[in-house]
């Protein structure tokens, strides 16, 4: 097998054979979880421009039982805001520029993760997640994506894992509906762009469904959907969510804003207006399945996304998911740091 | 013995066997204070939706004593605000409800700590210490009660080691008068509540010193009148300071607004200015005592609670508390990880 | 060799041999970084009243690299507000003062680190670096200065082990420009306090170029220069940036106020727009010196203080600077902790 990527910011830059590795690795570790030192005298620092429990906790906890280190740094909140835009004068309240923060802490630590969420005001720069790629390219040390404008890896993963596990590894053919629901705020795409990466490279029949105007970016889904074909998968677009859910195995809910959001925000909140509620995944609405199981990346807003019912039931993978995130995420610093 | 419960969340569920075994292992591990890795791999998690600085870095360094990994989660300041109400449509700025926080935390950390203060509107509901409950009933791990609004179960650990070392474990009959002080702002019951009980189950002569208007709740006063008589003490109420500290052995200062406040928030303001001042414990006040020992949970606001004299000079033990506070949680953390 | 001091408050505490003793060590870890647990069991607190990125994470990754644990304390955010003046009557919006806060800590970890910027109020309070002080008089455990109102001494020793790498050792001689920048902010004179002290004791021929109204403390420029002068070097002041830059083998730019600003912030404000732009290092003005290396703590303000094409190229220390933070930070928590 050719080496894997120096980094872990686009989950299409590591190929099927090396994702499937690290889940193996994922899966030995979550066998055995113990204290394993291995990475004893490697540490790990994480950017956080944006909120997290899961990220942290579980990359914290990870990095600890492998014998790691680690050192959170919020911009902003007891460190220094960030500059990110190249070739300003930085006469503004940003005092430090990544370039700087992202070498310094290329010194002192082994793997750099940075969380970043959209400014959901420019697509192309969303879409380009330009700041991931400057640190990585001003990076002596692995970057790990903790969730950008355009995609959340570590969650597509820990997704993926969950899948092999409930599928007993086969989940090619498997009916997964990725359904919006209307959500109270405007929110970034990268959760359902990893979602729909990582069930189309899995082999899916994916269904990806939301009122017409909450079209993910047609691009992504053709290159998905082409990923997918190429694995004996599909997928395809309902604007119909009984239909879509007929027959589901797996029903993967997710508030987002399309492409639409930037074009116009008032357009945005119409439509989630519009919305609000009849998307909601309800036991009801579970009942048209095929039996299918609830998975969703957390945080959730119970009775907004998903009912009380469907979320405290046992029809629901949530908890696996965001276990996995811990499994995943070791696996992912063992392969990093060639310790697997 | 029967096993110690699960949980740490009110002191009053513990029998006096269980906390006398487990301050005589916070002795053994204060008299030996060494690295001893013997919870290497377990982890810590806490959720601070308050304040602190003893709390936070005293179960810091007492995890990193045992060899276990710790994380900290601050709701609202780097990770989600929480929900902690039952069945409501989350469409609020609270993007996570603490249902889901606590089960993912239970597959990451092996023990989960709380701290959240009252809200001080609704007395039932404080009292309940609901978030609490709702915590220890979806954690797969122990609960810790970091303070609570009712209750500081870790405060009252610390205290009672303290009085055991003091009196050499003859607390027994021992004057000890917890004396309310004015506060410049509306203080949670808490401390004075832990504090009452820890007194009344060591068994001593338990004053409550305090204007009419900020008594305890009279159930919970009642309650641990009965636990002082079961070993051999007894909890009065006094509204004479002067004549409470005569013959005490401890002062234990704090601040706090009673069930009054709950009714009118302005005629607690009213009777805390009215006696700003007035019960602000004085090397004067002291000299009544049986050369009593000053305590306090801090943090303290000096010269509004005591004077800078009684604190700063050598007959106050409120540093012996604190540091208490890291021996006797490294004790709870062996106890509920059955390590000791 | 005499016992180094108990803490590391003022570079001009430890003397010459001291100083270099650290050094040395520092460049012993430098060259043969690993994880190395000589420090299991000790642990370390950082106060930090204010931002911080390097001096936080090199802080913690040292401390793990030596086995030890490290807490962090923010005041005001997530722990209490602390007052630091003495004999008031905390009635305010600070919960706790700094007395019990150190004296507390001193029970738990074995060092006690304090971030403090000054208040650029009064300039004798800020001189006097009177919490830094007062924290050192109430710890049990050595106080290490983070950057206080008047020095930066952890700073400082970065500085001189790049010095002495990029001079082979022999620093005399060697002439070193400590040029102003404006600044868009007020800024303080620790670092360039510590700079001028570093240099002069480096033995270097030290100019400091500023605008006369910027010129730095009268009597620390006079006590640096007898300083010098004693290590075969000298400190002069000049008003004219080229003249200063001619020949120079070191161009250590920075941004502060000077006394000025506590006679009159309007004042300060007039000279730093006055001169904004006019003194920003760029290889133009490099191009005088004898291949001056650029220096600089970090943070910097790119096209600010400082060309992109000087940051980017290879005329610049500042990374080295930066990763020395942790090796020189080991090696003080080392000889403080008398593991060396």
């Amino acid at each position: 097998m050719s080496s894997h990527p120096r980094h872990f910011i686009r989950m299409r830059d590591w190929s099927d054979e090396h994702i499937h590795a690290l889940l193996e690795t994922a899966a030995a570790v979550k066998a055995n979880r113990k204290m394993n030192p291995i990475a004893a005298g490697k540490s790990l620092a994480m950017i956080m421009f944006d909120a997290s429990l899961r990220t942290k906790v579980s990359f914290e906890i990870a990095a600890y039982e492998l014998g790691a280190g680690c050192s959170l740094i919020h911009p902003g909140k007891g460190s220094w805001n960030l500059e990110t835009e190249l070739g300003v004068v930085m006469d503004s309240d940003k005092a430090e520029h990544l370039k700087e923060a992202i070498q310094v802490l290329s010194t002192y630590v082994d793997a750099i993760g940075i969380r970043a969420f959209p400014g959901l005001v420019d697509m192309e720069t969303d879409r380009e997640d330009r700041l991931m790629h400057l640190a990585a390219q001003y990076s002596a040390k692995p970057v790990i994506n903790l969730e950008s404008s355009w995609e959340h890896p570590c969650q597509g993963l820990a997704d993926w894992l969950t899948l092999k596990e409930h599928f007993q590894g086969n989940t090619t053919g498997k009916k997964f509906v990725l359904s919006w629901v209307a959500h109270p705020r405007a929110l970034p795409m990268s959760v359902p762009n990893t979602t729909l990466e990582m069930a189309a490279r899995a082999g899916m029949e994916v269904v990806v469904a939301c009122p017409p105007e909450m079209e993910l970016h047609p691009e992504w889904v053709a290159q998905m959907g082409a990923e997918a074909g190429k694995r004996g998968g599909s997928v395809t677009v309902s604007h119909n969510q009984t239909h879509a859910l007929e027959g589901a195995d797996i029903v993967y809910a997710k508030g987002w804003s399309g492409p639409v959001l930037y074009k116009s925000p008032e357009f945005d909140i119409m439509i989630r207006e519009r919305e609000m509620g009849k998307w909601t995944i309800s036991e009801e609405k579970l009942l048209g399945t095929n039996k299918a199981q609830f998975m969703h990346c957390l945080p959730v807003r119970r009775n907004v996304i998903v009912s009380d019912e469907v979320l405290d039931g046992n029809q629901t993978l949530h908890l696996q998911q965001a276990e996995n995130r811990l499994h995943v995420q070791k696996a992912l610093l063992m392969h990093l740091w060639n310790l697997s």
